[in-house]
């Protein structure tokens, strides 16, 4: 992990301000994702990003093994292209649902903020929506000129097992 | 569609304003469904509102035709009056959960806007909740007398199957 | 249920500022249950709380019966230690999702409220996540030195059947 920029001090926003802000930022995220717009996902994290995708049992024994893991938005970018690209997949719409949002500015400029998501899942040869993934968000968000940006999200899935046909970012 | 009405402003609210009355807007709108008011629900919509509920894969082709196609409050009356008086139907509760709401507000006065929205459902004769559609809502809002009303609503939803033996609005 | 005091005024906000602050009490809320925490719980209601969760069936008969029934904080404290130190059940993972929030300042200091919630449960010895619940909150909350508290509480579910081998607050 990079040492926090000083420079990057939240503007003057109240609580509410902050929350709004970092919901309108999960929502475009989320868009991008359930668009399939791969490559504009990258865009929501900082150079230095770290974002990884782990169970829960995982992350509460502290364990940073996870179903995804990236380190610097070089990776980002890999995972991207490789899912685009790359991977052989079975066509199927997604879409994540984000709720319950808090936010907790720090002193030294950054803000650790949570939320929880859901990510429902159709295949194209099953007629109905299930609950794919169930979990929450873990994340340091930094401004940089004056635009929030993921410096850390953790996604922590409560699922024990996924369907892992495909690894796509959440 | 009618010509959008020019004199339809949006008064001074920010972005953060606007997404919560957007919010407050849904919320009140899927109140009145999920309490079976379909009369109120009518409310929600102007004189010339389109409302189509369509699958995504008619919706990404372009193809208008959907589950539900209303032009005009006459036709979404002629629904409600429907649902209500001559529909038979296995008695149910259903339940709407919106979240990552957004709002773009356009130079002539009126505002794009979207959500994702899942509908759940309880069958008398079934114990469970079951997610019974998952979707978005593509929006189109104007201030009529300083209210929000819809003058446009696609709700798209991401199954390939739904249990039409009850045409309900969402 | 007590007399509602006069004093418990809401300070100046507004409609918008009111909802934030509900929703960010849900989310406080929601975190203290999800992960465990019931005695934090019960700090969140006023001395002299009624909690009650109840079907939908029984609270549009209005029957007060329900599957939890508290009177003061003193039952909180009650079946938050029973949950925690007295229940045998098998070990899960429970997150909360609350959506749809309103508002509604009374004249008398109280503020009406309400949201959407769904429950989803992953048991330990089964891999998928489930909907294990979803409702709503009818809630009445007060002001005490700046903070909100619940004064009532009413989680009335729409399942029919809730898998009972656990009776954990929502």
């Amino acid at each position: 992990m990079e040492a926090i920029k000083k420079d990057q001090a939240a503007p003057g926003l109240d609580q509410g301000q902050l929350v709004h802000a970092i919901e309108r930022f999960n929502t475009d995220y989320c868009r991008a994702l359930d668009d399939g717009r791969l490559h504009d996902w990258v865009e929501f994290f900082t150079e230095d990003a770290y974002y990884v995708v782990s169970g829960r049992e995982n992350h509460t024994a502290n364990l940073p093994v996870g179903l995804v893991y990236c380190e610097g938005k070089g990776m980002l970018k890999d995972r991207a292209l490789a899912t685009l690209e790359t991977s052989m997949f079975a066509p199927r719409y997604l879409r994540h649902f984000v709720t319950n949002t808090y936010a907790e500015p720090q002193n030294d400029g950054t803000i650790v903020a949570g939320a929880n998501y859901m990510l429902t899942q159709v295949l194209m040869d099953q007629p109905t929506a299930t609950l794919h993934q169930v979990g929450c968000y873990l994340d340091r968000f930094v401004f940089e000129n004056g635009e929030l940006k993921l410096q850390e999200r953790r996604a922590i899935y409560d699922n024990l097992l996924l369907n892992n046909d495909l690894v796509y970012p959440v």
